[in-house]
């Protein structure tokens, strides 16, 4: 069965999480408003659509035979344990749920840096309320989040979150320390020497045959200031 | 098996979706933290335990038997369909669950409202963010959100969510309608009047025997100034 997932065309955004454990099980799956207008199109059709049984909110969603499954950690619990991604005991998956969900709690926050004020405005007309909020995330959330991370992936001891084996919190944990350097450099730089297990990780993700394949690939759209994980230099911690 | 729900003692809160399934379902269980500084400490000490196998991010959690669950929507998920309150098939939980992390998504947003800046500093520090912030709220994702699930409502047709057996999601689009009235009633007043079918799910919801006893007992927690849903005037619609 082909997947066919649903997701702005631009940005790596939420459908990233998703994209990564499709890549890391090698699934078959089309990145449908990623083929051109005519995929957008069908997008925006099945969020409008009134013959849609069960609508999403908002992409990404996942189309697999007849099901449609929107909201990032939905679909993550629907692919994990097909494609070998989730531990087999319930315990086990209510767990990687659970860290999913606070990856989801963390990329909110620092989604909002940039938009502490509405999605609907540019940056730009809410930079002075970014300004303000950028070293509370910096300072205290974000150490926080990364924080419990890493000691999870120490009380796992065997360099995944869940034991040691790869799940698909993993990926998601990976991929928010490439948005926080993208987006923070100077932070994550000073951040990281306190996170030894979190960065290994990352190294070890990042090494994996179909990820490397995958992020030297054009379907990796590069990180820009469009999406959740945006560089603007003066949220950052100063120099 | 009585359950132990660890949550903060003097709101609502995230807890409250927890709360609210539980009573539905007339299971056994011990609010922990409001019972008294032991409680409280019994808490606080599970969140800092180097012993804890599956350490939570924060409250609220689940203890059941050994296991301890945390993420509101998680511990949903598991209670789901233990107690009657999630479909039989996976795409009908699918889609509960899909529903579930929209009400997240909203009562983040609704969170954020007097918190733009940081959940660190109090609401007289940040009120002209929030100010600010408020009448985008009020005006597009409220609006957003309640009309989708209204759409949701009117696409099953059957006055649920999921058609016509309550499920976790119902219980938690009533406390949510709760929320907003309490936290926003000129707001709310005027948004109703597009949204029968999720009015008359609230009132299927507070007439249901276990629930509206639940509503009457000293175990809810009234609304105040320091949960999610805050009522602070300057915030709300103008007359």
């Amino acid at each position: 069965m082909r997947y066919r997932l649903y997701y702005w065309p631009t940005i790596q955004g939420r459908g990233e999480f998703v994209r990564l454990a499709l890549e890391e099980a090698a699934a078959d799956y089309v990145d449908v408003a990623r083929r051109g207008a005519a995929g957008m199109s069908a997008m925006l059709r099945l969020m409008e659509s009134e013959r849609v049984e069960r609508p999403p909110f908002g992409p990404p969603f996942l189309g697999a035979g007849k099901l449609l499954i929107a909201q990032t950690a939905n679909i993550l619990l629907f692919l994990g344990p097909r494609h070998g991604l989730a531990p087999a005991k319930e315990e086990g998956r209510l767990f990687a749920h659970q860290l999913q969900l606070t990856v989801a709690d963390l990329v909110q926050e620092v989604h909002d840096v940039h938009h502490p004020i509405s999605s609907r405005l540019y940056y730009e007309d809410q930079r002075r309320e970014a300004k303000r909020r950028a070293p509370e995330l910096l300072a205290h959330r974000v150490p926080k989040f990364l924080g419990y991370f890493e000691r999870v992936l120490a009380r796992g001891g065997k360099g995944f979150l869940l034991g040691g084996r790869l799940t698909y919190p993993d990926l998601s944990l990976f991929q928010v320390v490439e948005g926080l350097r993208y987006a923070f450099p100077r932070a994550m730089g000073r951040m990281e020497r306190r996170l030894p297990r979190t960065v290994a990780l990352r190294d070890e993700v990042a090494g994996r045959p179909r990820i490397a394949a995958y992020l030297a690939s054009e379907r990796r759209i590069p990180f820009n200031e469009m999406g959740i994980f945006r560089h603007y230099p003066e949220l950052d911690v100063p120099r």
